[in-house]
């Protein structure tokens, strides 16, 4: 369906209320709208935020337009390109704050101004404080009225890594475990394969499509021979979401794959390190008690760039490891990750919670039960008293196939009480 | 509210769709209703099944009625007493077949028969297989039309343990257990207490209230000093369901307490000793390799006794344990047990869960994670390979305040796949 308004423009018709004359659309619809269109880049704007926008004149869309990939336009110039000139006296819904820096298509806000838009209501602002509020000041400059703050939480989880990486040059981390119901990953054996079911496996990639990293220690990657991909025939069929059928068409980003080993135990013949896509190394200087002798180190790294892996020097922790902090600042600034998946054992799993730098737990719960042999979900040393127990937030429970996926936050730490 | 019919007898208001008078009432309403009477006997019948029983005349309720009480008259009775002549040509809507037998207030099918009932439709036949189909065979014999299977499924759930004991000489086993996120029950201290909320703690107070007997190990029944009573101040207000205020009203009824206990190492000074209700004590004969000289068991034995436990004798697994397959058949034949609550340690849940004698868990899910050297939920030993996982099915899955209760079934055992 596509209606024609009073200035010979396109209108274009509206997702979820399509055809229903009788609705009245409020502000807040609109501003849905550019959240839906922002999700479509979900798989695909990474380094960049998803933002979409949605432009509004008489009650009708004259055009609206989401950004897809880094490097192409942002979300309010395709809406305006949309839009022509019924842009003019238009209101502008857009997820975040229209940019105000002279990049590849100039300022956002420069261009809404420019094209006449009347009014722009911005979901958030940009969490860059860096440049925060500029982008207002400059439509406010130019005579734009503005709105900021609606359906700002919504915004907010839909950039959540993002918002991370700008206000505290930290990755997002979401852990991602599949358990047992007693709570056990593996056979005392080390088996592990195929405890969830394919409907649980399926929603993995998408988390992993979404992130900037998947992150795994050394160990879990020898003994699974890792891949770390998004397999393109798991993500889902181009019907699933738009999100999908973008990232299917686009061609499917491979996150970085970023392996801790300290020791530099990676062999080169890993299977990850001849997939498509990037695999990072991040290790320590040799230099220093219980580290490897220099020329075997250097050797060993010769060996594993000479695979295809890039290797990185961090900082070493006070136990002689892979500074799990610095790690992430690194990945953060120097990758520009937004979300980062951590994928690996109960060892690295439970330092990056003890760490406090784990944001979400992601668990599978498969309903089986392996019994008090089986391997534990998380190592968490030094745990004595129930009341030094780790407090979570449950925040989403649902099932995927028989399996049961829950959703958790850490809540403040309580480990000194 | 409340209607007079035709005959001047008082028309009692339909439950759920009351007032509405646009509402075509169906067949399985007034089952449905019979069965929310039922319901009002969850903590008080036992030995007996809950049943309500609904008589409807022209669309309309004329009586309607439920068992309360063992040696109180069945709920046809009471349906009857409250229509009275108007029972005449109606029809009964019963959640279990009408009894056959003479016991203290004679066969219900007979007295649904002499009193007019016309046609009676049962939820399901009596699971007792020497009297199931004799009631209906003689409300037919008398001339009554019959019907029998409507909303089967929810009556059976309603007396699943009843059903249990009736058709397999077996209670119906429920395992409760309380652990965190990461499937651990108590510190490796063993210091456990309060790992769930107040709304999960209220919630076993149900189970416990609507169960025959609570059963436990007597390791745990020492580390927690455990009571294992229904506490009445716990399981509610009056307001929060019928069963619970009629559980008020007619005094908060005990289960049977079962401690299984080789080797008579409760202490006579043990808590539960002292609750209301009975205590009993699972042994085996001290005669046999690795028991206690005869002398010192019948002492304990004594002692137990005079501190107000009752000890049964049953027999010995080849382990020199008590058979926990015989003691649940004692339960059954002896002490009329249909729901069995199973309140222990990683044990003895291990072990009824291997045996097959558990048919649902019932798990309550902190968000808290307690690190692997925190005790295990399930000792399941000689469980090496993964296909020998136990298979279950999750059933239900809710919020209480901050924890979820997960409700699974064991799947045909896989072990020897």
């Amino acid at each position: 369906m596509s209606i024609e308004d009073t200035a010979g423009h396109a209108v274009i018709p509206f997702g979820s209320i399509e055809g229903r004359s009788d609705v009245t659309r409020q502000p807040e619809d609109y501003m849905a709208r550019a959240l839906h269109l922002a999700r479509r880049g979900l798989y695909t704007t990474d380094p960049n935020p998803r933002v979409g926008c949605v432009l509004v004149r008489g009650n009708q869309i004259v055009g609206e337009g989401w950004h897809e990939l880094t490097g192409e336009p942002h979300a309010e110039i395709h809406a305006l390109r949309a839009a022509g000139e019924a842009a003019r006296g238009a209101t502008a819904y857009v997820t975040l704050e229209p940019c105000s820096h002279y990049g590849r298509t100039g300022p956002c806000a420069k261009a809404l101004a420019e094209a006449g838009v009347d009014r722009v209501v911005a979901a958030m602002l940009d969490p860059n404080p860096q440049v925060s509020g500029r982008g207002i000041a400059m439509l406010e400059a130019a005579g734009v009225g503005t709105r900021v703050g609606m359906l700002e939480a919504d915004a907010r989880e839909l950039n959540v890594g993002f918002i991370s990486r700008m206000a505290r040059s930290l990755p997002y981390v979401r852990l991602k475990m599949a358990m047992s119901l007693d709570g056990r990953t593996a056979m005392a054996s080390g088996e592990s394969k195929w405890i969830t079911g394919e409907r649980s496996r399926r929603d993995v990639q998408h988390l992993r499509a979404r992130s900037s990293a998947i992150l795994s220690g050394v160990a879990s990657v020898i003994r699974d021979d890792s891949r770390l991909t998004v397999r393109p025939e798991q993500l889902g069929s181009r019907s699933d979401s738009q999100a999908v059928q973008v990232s299917h068409e686009r061609g499917v980003r491979q996150p970085l794959r970023v392996i801790v080993d300290s020791t530099l135990s990676l062999p080169p013949t890993a299977s990850c390190l001849t997939e498509p896509g990037r695999t990072l190394v991040a290790t320590i200087s040799p230099i220093g008690p219980g580290a490897l002798d220099n020329r075997d180190h250097f050797r060993r790294r010769e060996a594993l760039v000479a695979a295809g892996a890039e290797v990185v020097t961090l900082t070493s922790s006070p136990g002689g490891q892979v500074d799990l902090e610095a790690l992430l600042h690194y990945l953060a600034d120097v990758e520009q990750c937004n979300e980062v998946l951590l994928e690996s054992g109960s060892r690295l799993s439970g330092a990056m919670l003890d760490a406090g730098l784990v944001n979400e737990l992601v668990i599978y719960m498969a309903p089986i039960l392996m019994g008090d042999e089986a391997r534990g979900l998380l190592t968490l040393p030094g745990l004595q008293k129930l009341s030094q127990r780790r407090q979570l937030s449950i925040v989403d429970v649902r099932a995927f196939g028989p399996d049961w996926r829950i959703i958790a936050h850490p809540v403040n730490d309580q480990a000194s009480s």
